[in-house]
């Protein structure tokens, strides 16, 4: 048994603090007064984060975030509408499926996945296909951990007047987003991953202007954000049985966030973080997929060594009886593994991973952690 | 301030152990061996529970129990099929919107709030549309808190050769539901509600050999219980993140309705709830809806007494600050207000009710508490 719970190197679910736990030790009722404050709090502070006082609105959403991001497409695009989906992972794959099973039209872009998309070719694309009514792209892209350049793209959808919808689950929080830098007309997050509360419901972050035009185009009443915002709007509570004890447990990261500097005290954690993994899993010999320039202090894929005396499983099975957890891989294009940055961790734990890291591979008789296309 | 956390006598979310709270004091991987055992321990014991081994298969999903009735109706009724719903309050109702907004066929059959769905209709209403492919019906419709004849529709389902839909979300866990009585092809049950656990996900119980031709059927990425299903069979995993500590709360829950006897004793807590509750209201001069026939023991409706006197949002706020929170009614066809009788409350909680709601009503001067239809 490891010595203790065990921490989430993963990108969701992630560890969260104690004190984010402890907010759940406590009922609350869905349509009572004081829960309905705390849904008014959460949806200000969400908007807030992404800089769009005035022009946009927060709709919570119960289920995983993958529900929001159906929800954002399916709701944000009229059933006539044409949607074009940049892919460099599973990630936008995913929103690409999800459109085809709500009957829309629907167009892939697509980059290998350790390449980040590229707006040159999006204005390209967009040029030849006038039919295109709305844009979607992924801010990291966990398949591999690369950050794609939102702000690049949200220019060249912008110049041509269409709505850009950003799915930032896994980065919302860590990495700014600004609507003017980059703007757009929705954002998908989640209460878990870097803002650090636990899974279950998921934050649309929407234009509102946009919003109050997209009365009966979802596909799904569960998944409506237009009747959704009406109903916060009408009386400030969830149409449907809300995740309560998760949303009083986000209320409590979100102030716990804040107390972190937001955004830029929480990204320079995730960043260092990031460097005292990159640095120490690169001493012990492993490569990185990616280049450091497009990898988002998020996650980040590690190339399978090619010493035969690793094994995957036994290597995540002895981390975890270390009480690490780490990621399997999720990539086409190499045989991988993949390491979390962010959740409740810091210098402390990620060095402690690197030397529990170090033990295994010693434990297993690997001697080189080289992967076999730099052999 | 009230003395101490409220009591939620409300229909969910509600009142649920200290000891269930406490089991989300830990953060898990959702990919890890330890959370897919509990993944597994929660689908054996639900598909127990509804006396449905061998037939029948659970499937989790994130969310409200609305997201799991449309998911169910989405997943079984295909694109083509004819949903007949039996609708006897809003969530019969909620069923036919959900229904509409995926673009399916669906009739409703229709009875007025206070009376029980009734079979022979259904039958006769079946030997005329020979198009109907599905049949659906909600087992305790919580608008008024009646309960509906599942034997007698199944009855007449069967006979017909159709499949059977039951939204038990209210029920489930409390009232027995025995698949040799009233045969079903899904019930859709609640992680909260009569199983005591928190909100945030919902289990549909799905009869195998149906669901296994449902691939494809599904209007939503998110909530297709064909690929659901087809994901935890494959690898034991939620498709997207689950609610982790939701799970974690489930199974502590359902330890404890093991411990309390299973459907048999916890359907007698809430019987005792219910008897305690409607002899002390009405010997304070309160008058139910419903005949005590129809009515199950889950939330009780309250006609509004016609005292000038009494003032719903002043008798909710007192009652609120005494500490217990109850339900705005939710009919159409009279003024009343709900109190529930499920949660982790007994005799001592339901006494201590009654107690405030008798202060309540002497400090607000009210000395009739009948309504004008009895006066």
């Amino acid at each position: 048994m490891p010595p203790r719970e065990p921490y989430l190197l993963t990108p969701g679910p992630l560890t969260t603090s104690a004190t984010v736990k402890a907010a759940m030790l406590r009922d609350w009722g869905s349509r009572d007064d004081a829960f309905i404050a705390m849904n008014s709090d959460v949806r200000k502070r969400v908007v807030a984060l992404a800089g769009a006082e005035g022009t946009h609105v927060c709709v919570p959403l119960q289920g995983s975030g993958t529900f929001t991001v159906e929800a954002v497409l399916g709701t944000l695009v009229p059933r006539l509408g044409k949607l074009l989906v940049l892919v460099n992972g599973a990630y936008g794959r995913r929103m690409v499926e999800s459109a085809r099973y709500m009957g829309r039209s629907v167009e892939a872009l697509e980059w290998p996945e350790d390449q980040t998309v590229g707006p040159q070719a999006v204005d390209d694309f967009l040029a030849g296909h006038k039919d295109v009514t709305h844009v979607a792209v992924v801010h990291c892209e966990t398949t591999s951990g690369i950050l794609n350049p939102i702000e690049g793209v949200a220019e060249v959808v912008a110049a041509r007047g269409l709505p850009l919808i950003i799915d930032a689950m896994s980065a919302f929080g860590a990495l700014p987003i600004d609507p003017h830098l980059a703007p757009f007309a929705a954002v998908a997050a989640s209460s878990n991953k870097c803002l650090e509360g636990v899974p279950g419901m998921g934050l649309a972050i929407i234009q509102r202007d946009l919003l109050e035009q997209c009365k009966g185009n979802a596909h799904s009443l569960s998944l409506d954000l237009f009747a959704q915002w009406q109903g916060f709007e009408r009386n400030g509570q969830w149409r449907f049985t809300p995740p309560t004890h998760v949303v009083a447990a986000f209320l409590q990261a979100l102030d716990e966030h804040a107390a972190e500097g937001g955004i830029a005290g929480r990204g320079a954690r995730y960043a260092s973080n990031h460097r005292i993994l990159v640095d120490g899993m690169e001493a012990l010999g492993f490569r990185c997929l990616l280049p450091r320039e497009v990898q988002a202090p998020i996650i980040v894929t590690f190339h399978m060594p090619a010493d035969p005396k690793f094994d995957f499983p036994e290597f995540y099975e002895r981390l975890s009886a270390k009480g690490f957890l780490i990621y399997p891989g999720k990539l086409t294009v190499a045989d991988s593994f993949r390491i979390g940055c962010i959740g409740r961790l810091g210098e402390t734990e990620m060095r402690a991973a690197l030397e529990a890291v170090r033990c295994v591979i010693e434990d297993m008789g690997v001697h080189n952690c080289a992967p076999a296309l730099a052999n």
